[in-house]
């Protein structure tokens, strides 16, 4: 295989990033075309030689392609994977692969009927901070993991209508650092305890939703975590690991803009961590559509699977549920 | 007042430590005689002109003195408490006042008729690290506490004899959490929810007792929390907090000792935390009993009160019970 | 003006990194052609649509260019920036624009007279770190400098056949800290004093060379500085700053890949800082572009003169003439 | 040998720092004594069983002591140390020994005859930072020091009464530096070149003196260093070590009250280094004393001897010459 051919479905926001990633960062692979419903946000993307479309089903029945990235809008993951899937196409799809458990089964069956990769998209795997914690736990200079503390909070609240639709705090935050739990424990969680708070904003309450969230985890083999979530930290996005282990406690801090420091009568000053996640996640966007060029190029697995993108909601719901009735809840129990 | 006059009852390794900061560090207090059951313990305290006995009723029968620091083993508390309140003597006394609820009752209810000072010796509450985070929320800088993490770890488990009969983890550890929890938060905490298990040592799960802990908190208002335990990190003592607040994140990290760093082609290297409690926790040490030494000689309220200490054993008793039962427990539960 | 029009010229390892951030980063600038003696070295760039020459003044001859960035190899500075300054191009020229006072001194003349844009590449001046540094002197709150220092090492020294021709450590290494001297402070350094030795390679010093070197500052107003240089670290690469100010001092530490660290019984460590200027500067090399497309599409000054690129080789050689004649040397013997 | 008898001469703040230091931290010493002209402030030092004296030579002739502290005003050093001299007591004497080399040469002459233990306060070599800064060069951790890098200031400048006599900046603090320099890096300054400027306070300018200075070093085998000065940090004590080496860059860091740092939307923010000497050094002020107690005790060299001393004065009288003539000073110039 010369270059691996992609196609980018949904120009939004993070669609724009996989299409600039790569056209320019990732010579293996070759941008051929994207889509979008609306075609001039498609043509937007500007890069030279790029086929847009404003049909993606157009797109997909090119037949000259390897693989799509599907970066549109949730409810139609289902029925993008579908015809993907019937044309034969690797994937990459963006969280989650769909809201209900059913249609996530129903759409992993289906790739896997097609024998085509299929890699979700938990870009955060893909920073080079966390991944090196996951290197120093895999090399064992940690040991065994006996404590995982996972901090993710917002700098602040999305608006109101992107929390009427965005399925709760559990689905839309803490769903990533259920998936950060496992990859950097390399092991499965079996029972979560949720508690929540509204702190931040009256309104999100009225939602039914929370903003300020602690999870207790546990882990296959005795190992225990915790998540805590907040929807709004006034500062920057506060995103930090810690793994406790049997040799070393490892921790993945936050990154800075800048590595300046001064000191002066009040105190010594730093920068405040990067804003959020396009300022604190670009090499994660950019490593994590490299990964998933590789795996088609190299015939590899894909390094996210479906099966993740599963386990993350599953653990989801299952933080939902014992929030709701304030025990702690077996994943077993959801499915 | 001159200077306030102190006697030391028991002359163990806390004890010593109390002797030796009231007779070198603490101007406004005198150290006049120290007791212990093996008088040559008593004698062994080596300070000029200190009386010892091998009493501690001779003691307090003195008359002489203003106070008396309680460094006694646990089992003798309420004996002693009982006395010094009868010679209406102020005191310090070490963590926990008594290990049943019904016996820290009776002892605070003779402390208040006596109408003494009576202080607990929590005294991470005077390390100066912990302290200026607590100035920090109280000073506005933090905002309204919304999540506070504590993490407590010791560098490796007790001798198993001291295991078998210190009560288990929750009563010898997770106790100064507790304690730390609500001190820095300045809130009540209502609910708990513990999870635990024994990764370090099996024979210390043979014992009935855990090695590892996550309890989950809840505190008036919706402030969330976690604190994490181990009996054994390896490197050192892990004892640091953070309080998320409304305006600010609060970070009280370990002390080292030394601010030595150096880079080789491995990459940065710094200290090992300082290893255990008597290493990092001199000045809370110090601390305390001057605090102690200032609330009798400026006749104010002792800073940590009989309350605070049986709220820190209720709560680690309620810990037990939602670990026991996997369910979170209501404090009001306990007692 | 629509898109600056740009050639790049040299397509070495440094015109390469240009070519790239024009073709890719800038949306502002466009690169319409890339010029190299070896054309297939100009046809490896491997841009969609970019025109390819092996002979630079085809490339100038187009007539359709806003400017040129010149990283041929130093000795052809000259003749190029005569024959783009005759075609009326803007120019990006890598230091040093030459290596006698008198070549340097007659293109800044022709440039003048040309009356197009002239800027130095002194790419640090671009990366966020020092640049904050630079902001923090700007807006006050370092105030007065009064002692600048800078660290400036390498992981390893070149090949001893780089090492024939880059005219020693002064001109190749302590370059970039005389200009980041003066560009820190925003002032002139009047005076300086040298000290050298030959720790590390032997055969650097049978050269005539030195591979460790502190060179002593004075600059105008009363302020000192050092800067400190070696020719290897073993680790990476060591670049950082200091500004004592009468109001705070700054520090601009090392980047390093991630923020990870780790705490076992022998430390706490981290990462090793960005193992030298590919790493570490991608930023600045980015950012210095795109202020060179800035200054043109606005018509504002270029940011770093002709005169900075001179004054950066004079002080190289008073600090070249203190070494040898073991005195301090001031500017104005030089020229 | 029981305790190690001593007394202490002059009861300044350094002398009180001394005393306590014996009585209540050293069990292998004894306070005996101590001395002032002034016998109430002899008295105030306030140690149960410390005999007090207005005349340092009754205190020498009582005939029962092991040796001495000199903390008194340093031009009665000369006459005070030939009369410990002729006692057979061993000394521990308060830098600078004498103002002149010549007195300096007499009296340490008087002390290789008396065969007594002279130990010079080089307080700073006992910081612990330092301390293991030092380690780590004779660990070989740092291998070969090829740069050694000192920044030394103060908090505010003395006053002016104290500077009219301290004898001027190189004396009064390079003079640590200078032994701090030789101390880490194990090898000896032979040539110095000193830059200076009045920047703080223009009253220092006006007694003759400097407030901020650079001092280049050249050592035996090729080692550079430097050290810059300042009498007006503003924030607290900055006293930062680095010793660049062949196989490792050690750092000593500041040290600050507390560990504790917290994020807000203005950056991150730490403690303010400590403010000064009395803040900073105490563990080195104890450590320096002990390891007086130490050699005394088991009979060992003084680690830090007259000739210690004598060379930190003769580098600050080439500094001095340096500053004055504007040129590099070999040492063999001064003596």
């Amino acid at each position: 295989m010369e270059r691996v051919r992609l196609g980018v479905l949904g120009m939004g926001r993070q669609g724009q990033i996989h299409s600039k990633n790569i056209a320019y960062r990732i010579p293996e692979a070759e941008l051929v075309c994207v889509s979008d419903v609306t075609q001039e946000r498609a043509q937007q993307v500007g890069i030279d030689g790029v086929e847009t479309y404003d049909d993606y089903r157009r797109l997909i029945d090119r037949g000259d392609l390897d693989g799509v990235v599907i970066a549109t809008s949730t409810d139609t993951h289902e029925e993008v994977i579908k015809a993907a899937s019937e044309a034969g196409l690797h994937m990459f799809c963006e969280k989650p692969i769909a809201t209900s458990l059913a249609a996530i089964d129903d759409v992993l069956e289906t790739v896997r009927k097609a024998g085509v990769k299929f890699m979700v998209g938990f870009n955060r795997r893909f920073d080079p901070t966390f991944k090196h914690v996951w290197e120093l736990v895999q090399n064992g200079t940690v040991g065994n993991p006996m404590i995982v503390n996972i901090t993710s909070r917002d700098p602040q609240p999305p608006h109101l209508e992107y929390l009427k639709v965005c399925g709760g705090i559990f689905f839309d935050t803490t769903v990533h650092d259920f998936d950060m739990a496992r990859y950097l424990s390399g092991k499965e969680i079996y029972e979560v305890y949720a508690a929540g708070s509204v702190l931040v904003d009256k309104r999100i309450g009225e939602l039914g939703d929370l903003d300020t969230t602690m999870v207790s985890l546990k882990f296959e083999g005795g190992t225990l975590g915790s998540i805590n979530n907040s929807r709004q930290t006034g500062y920057s996005y506060d995103q930090r690991v810690e793994v406790f282990g049997s040799n070393a406690c490892a921790f993945g801090n936050n990154e800075t803009p800048t590595r300046v420091e001064y000191t002066n009568p009040k105190g010594t000053h730093s920068d405040v961590p990067l804003y959020f996640n396009i300022e604190r996640y670009p090499e994660a966007f950019y490593g994590e559509i490299q990964a998933f060029a590789d795996c088609i190029k190299n015939d590899t697995p894909a390094p996210v699977t479906g099966e993740d993108g599963r386990k993350a909601v599953v653990l989801s719901m299952a933080a939902r549920k014992s929030y709701e009735e304030n025990r702690p809840v077996k994943i077993t129990e959801i499915g």
